[in-house]
């Protein structure tokens, strides 16, 4: 029997049973007839996999992430790519509903097979679980410049590997990758879970080329949650956009249309623009308060702009302090990341602060998992970055070490697999 | 003005203030009055810091850890060390209830100096945060032989550097060290924010020389918390001890006074064994349900021994099955931990699972953080890791690549510092 047959999720049995005591099971027969006569299957958090778009951009941000990338493997064909995603979004849609990854789950036989899910999630609730998929540049131009899955007509022009930008210290080990898959939910488990899982399922087709997990959101994507803290101790994302301001959202973070049958895949989709940033832990712990109030253009306590006011008082860039000089510096954070001073760009950011533990002069290995989800790269990032990268007054306390770009293409709808059209 | 003096907590005001709306608040005076005059202070997760055990042991086994080892600067004088655990006992004890690192608190002047919290945690709740102290055996005679501290005659004969293990592949980076801190917390920025306000207290006497963050536990240490699972997807601890058992927790954990003058200062505290284990997950991943359950000796579902029961059912070791052959294999993991196979020890376990990103081959960086806490290393580790690194079934799917032993001193009271009976 298969756990989808009975109209009953893994995860929901395993959490019966626990809520009926201690049952003893011999098998996973007897585990379904307990769950169904005892009591009803817990409650799960679980976000929608389907619809117009990916879950997990304007899905209020969890808590925990776990991100990867892959490659295809060199013998890996078109089919076998197209196989792949067929593969992917069939599991991500029974993970994200709490279920095994694949459709008999971790817990019973063939006993003379590997389980198709590995079990570490049983009785977790998925928490939000959402699964969201990218494509990256070298998925369509092959890093030699082939057209190994005759993709490259359909590579949109803003599909580029990002530029170097001043100060860039990329780890090629931990940058870009043919395919990302972003796994995000309040419980670390089930992020790592569904990573690996899906990672399995690629086995023979694709390998993560690195990935990464994040403890704590460093941006909301819902008017409901509070702006959290990054690791310098201030309020970040205060200005990125929220889910609930859809018409800021559509003019940025969706793609426009190009009227291009050849890109038009990728139509309501998005870019997704990733940057690991070291920060300089222990030198920003000893600067003075006023330093960091003024390197960041914010109160550390509330977040208000030095300029007056709260969290979400628009700054005011030309009011003086003593000596005429601008309360809010020219060069802070805030000023350089602000779209008055970048063409009105907005971004969705849904970023994560990590420690990769500590280096060997023992010092913390922690920085900003930054990710941006926007309409153009080429207008909503690098004009943005490259101003920063020179002058932002932050950037002495940081240094970006990974990168990536990945087109993020629309939702799934029911028996579609993620990105068809771009094969159609 | 202080935050303490004030007997409002940081993050007490900053949660209240939250809660009071957009308040535009010109400093902490402000801030303070706003808050005492609006909403009462959030009710925080808190463990009590101070008693006759150091917390983060018996307590209720938190879900997130951020565990480092420090190494004291060749420059440290005995002075200087006593000096360090009198600041870190002061920090922990006002951290674990929700304050700042610091007396002052991250977020009001002097402007001109560093602040003394570093405020990723305001206006996060403790969840739980328990802070542990542990004294390595380098401590007390220097790598070098050296009785650097003046503590060589108080070093107690079993607080040695563990054996060398049949397959260890240790790295000395991450491995020992002068002093060890587990912080644990429902939130791991809770976690990341003791462990790094900690590193910042110890400077110029102390240095980290490594640390890790584990994201899930894989033990429960109370009746009340369900078994959680190990990355093999298998219930792990089922036979650890839990803190309402206190007879054996008597027996197993606590050190027994030894009625020597020179050692009795960690009469009533605690051994902690920690090992990095490396878990080949893919090649796991590939093995039958049989052969998983086979090695390990319990079903996946239930965690039940394979002769018969569930989850607490003692194994029946003699039960045979199809041709005689036993159900529990003698070389199952079951079976080679087992107190009845090991002169009747037991142990706290308090592990985690931890991801630390992929390799370079695009495997998962991952395995379990063990960590327990027995009586004697000597009786209740060494004798059971020699023989199960020898002949358990499941080593062939394990590394050890991290080792560490500190001897962890009794409780603090009010007014005293961790391990105070050390230096009198």
């Amino acid at each position: 029997m298969t756990r989808d047959a009975s109209g009953l999720s893994r995860r929901g049995l395993i959490g019966s049973a626990a809520a009926g005591g201690a049952l003893a099971l011999a098998g996973a027969g007897a585990m379904a007839a307990s769950a169904s006569t005892t009591t009803a299957a817990p409650v799960w958090s679980t976000v929608d996999f389907h619809g117009d778009k990916q879950a997990g951009i304007t899905t209020a941000a969890q808590d925990r992430l776990h991100f990867a990338t892959f490659d295809m493997l060199p013998s890996a064909t078109r089919d076998d790519l197209v196989a792949l995603l067929k593969d992917w979004t069939d599991a991500a849609a029974r993970l994200t509903q709490g279920k095994g990854a694949g459709p008999v789950g971790p817990l019973t036989g063939p006993y003379d097979a590997p389980p198709d899910d590995t079990g570490e999630a049983i009785g977790l609730d998925p928490a939000n679980l959402t699964i969201t998929f990218g494509f990256g540049p070298t998925l369509f131009t092959g890093t030699d410049g082939s057209d190994r899955f005759g993709l490259k007509a359909r590579q949109p022009a803003a599909l580029a590997r990002l530029p170097h930008f001043s100060g860039d210290n990329l780890d090629p080990n931990g940058s870009d990758g043919d395919l990302c898959i972003q796994a995000c939910s309040n419980d670390p488990q089930v992020a790592v879970h569904a990573i690996r899982n899906l990672t399995r399922i690629a086995f023979g087709r694709a390998a993560v080329r690195w990935s990464q997990l994040g403890f704590g959101r460093t941006s909301s994507t819902s008017q409901a949650q509070v702006t959290p803290r990054n690791l310098f101790g201030f309020k970040d994302g205060t200005a990125s956009l929220r889910a609930e301001d859809t018409a800021n959202i559509d003019a940025h973070v969706w793609t426009t249309p190009s009227g291009d049958p050849a890109t038009a895949w990728l139509d309501g989709g998005s870019y997704l623009v990733v940057r690991k940033i070291a920060m300089h832990i222990e030198t920003w712990d000893r600067g003075s308060l006023r330093e960091q109030e003024h390197i960041i253009g914010r109160t550390k306590a509330e977040g208000a702009p030095l300029s007056g006011g709260g969290e979400f008082t628009a700054a005011d860039f030309a009011l003086a302090g003593r000596g005429g000089t601008p309360l809010v510096d020219e060069n802070s954070h805030l000023s350089m990341a602000h779209p008055d001073h970048n063409g009105g760009v907005r971004m969705l950011r849904r970023g994560y602060n990590y420690v990769d533990g500590s280096t060997q002069l023992g010092r913390l290995a922690a920085g900003l998992f930054f990710m941006a989800y926007v309409t153009d790269p080429a207008t909503h990032y690098i004009p943005m970055q490259t101003a920063m990268a020179s002058s932002d007054l932050l950037s002495e306390y940081l240094q970006h070490i990974g990168s990536g770009l990945w087109a993020v293409p629309p939702g799934v709808h029911e028996g579609e697999f993620v990105g068809q059209a771009l094969f159609s």
